[in-house]
């Protein structure tokens, strides 16, 4: 087996510089970039549409969609006024890399960008594990996944800066018990930013917006 | 990257026959294996709580939990009522394969079992590139991950013997277009065995629990 990790691990670090070489392409073009994670349905294609207009007068966004098949996010962020829209398909792997986002910066100009949304494939568990050279890592979890899930998906909730509770608009209608829930992610990552919020009835999305907007214009 | 090809291709190979060593295993003890599948959060453990109670007069069944962490879902087997129950955790890793099935089945008394369900890691995506050596793949959809998942998700959806819809009771307060969906299922998978329920108010349960009995009783 010492053969097959010695693959991985030169893999891994030949991700992990590409990474940086991303970061530094963006840092230098003064885009901010953010890495948006989650299950599949969580809300990622979701909240993306519901920021995009919100925030088209503050800054100029773009979106990479990652995802195994069909072009069906990138049309969406394309409709919701994305500046530039890139689809990647990954063809059947599990997750975004490092090279897949540097073909993706190739086809975008970065200097009409201030924002760029990377949508990562729907997965709980192999995205966290691959840098791609974002500035920040976000996580959206939909309340109806149940309350239990980051207690089972631990490396996932330890590695985001920000988590989104999305779909809160259920909590009447589902056993979810939020104290549950929180107390779970604060074990694992102590003082994470959170915001509950709906994107199908727009409750709570306002601190969500100031807080990117805030990162997109102070962390670049 | 030829080297890492062909590393793969050891390991899958490696995987392949080891299923097949399982699958012989289970038909000489008269076993009959079904491998659940879902995004986290989908309903598997839900489903699994749901079925044994029902069936726990025709058949003895024993669950196998795959999880990244925590025994929280071989728990809730063994409280459902699971004549014995095993918890794989992977160690972060994002799919079962035949080697970790075959360690829970050296820890189970396969005389004594009729069915036993495995519960793999929650993950729409690596599960269905490894074969475990079990009879039926199930897969477990939630209606609250939105109706577009068989489009995005093809490889999960052509592999599978049969599809649960679950959370049907969320149908009025969630945009879920039911034959927009079914239509992705068909293209990928005609034919198709589906069954639409809840497993909170129980709602369609019975022909669920009818198939799975009749596939239990005959097919190993």
């Amino acid at each position: 087996m010492s053969e097959r990790i010695s693959v991985i691990e030169n893999i891994m670090n030949a991700n992990d510089h590409l990474a940086d070489d991303n970061h530094a392409r963006l840092d230098q073009a003064g885009v901010f970039a953010v890495n948006l994670m989650a299950s599949p349905g969580a809300g990622k294609t979701s909240l993306i549409e519901q920021t995009l207009p919100r925030l088209a007068e503050k800054l100029r966004i773009g979106v990479v969609d990652g995802d195994i098949a069909t072009s069906l996010d990138a049309d969406r962020a394309a409709a919701a006024g994305a500046r530039a829209s890139v689809q990647i398909n990954t063809g059947g792997e599990c997750h975004l890399d490092a090279v897949m986002l540097q073909q993706a910066l190739n086809q975008l100009d970065l200097t009409d960008l201030d924002l760029l949304i990377v949508e990562n494939v729907g997965n709980l568990v192999c995205p966290a594990s691959f840098k791609l050279g974002t500035h920040k890592s976000i996580l959206v979890a939909s309340i109806a996944e149940g309350d239990d899930k980051p207690y089972k998906y631990p490396g996932m909730y330890r590695g985001v800066d920000a988590l989104v509770i999305n779909k809160i608009d259920l909590l009447p209608y589902i056993e979810f018990d939020m104290e549950y829930f929180r107390k779970g992610v604060e074990v694992l990552n102590p003082g994470l930013v959170i915001f509950e919020l709906s994107c199908r009835t727009a409750e709570g999305l306002e601190p969500w917006l100031e807080w990117l907007a805030v990162q997109a214009q102070s962390g670049k």
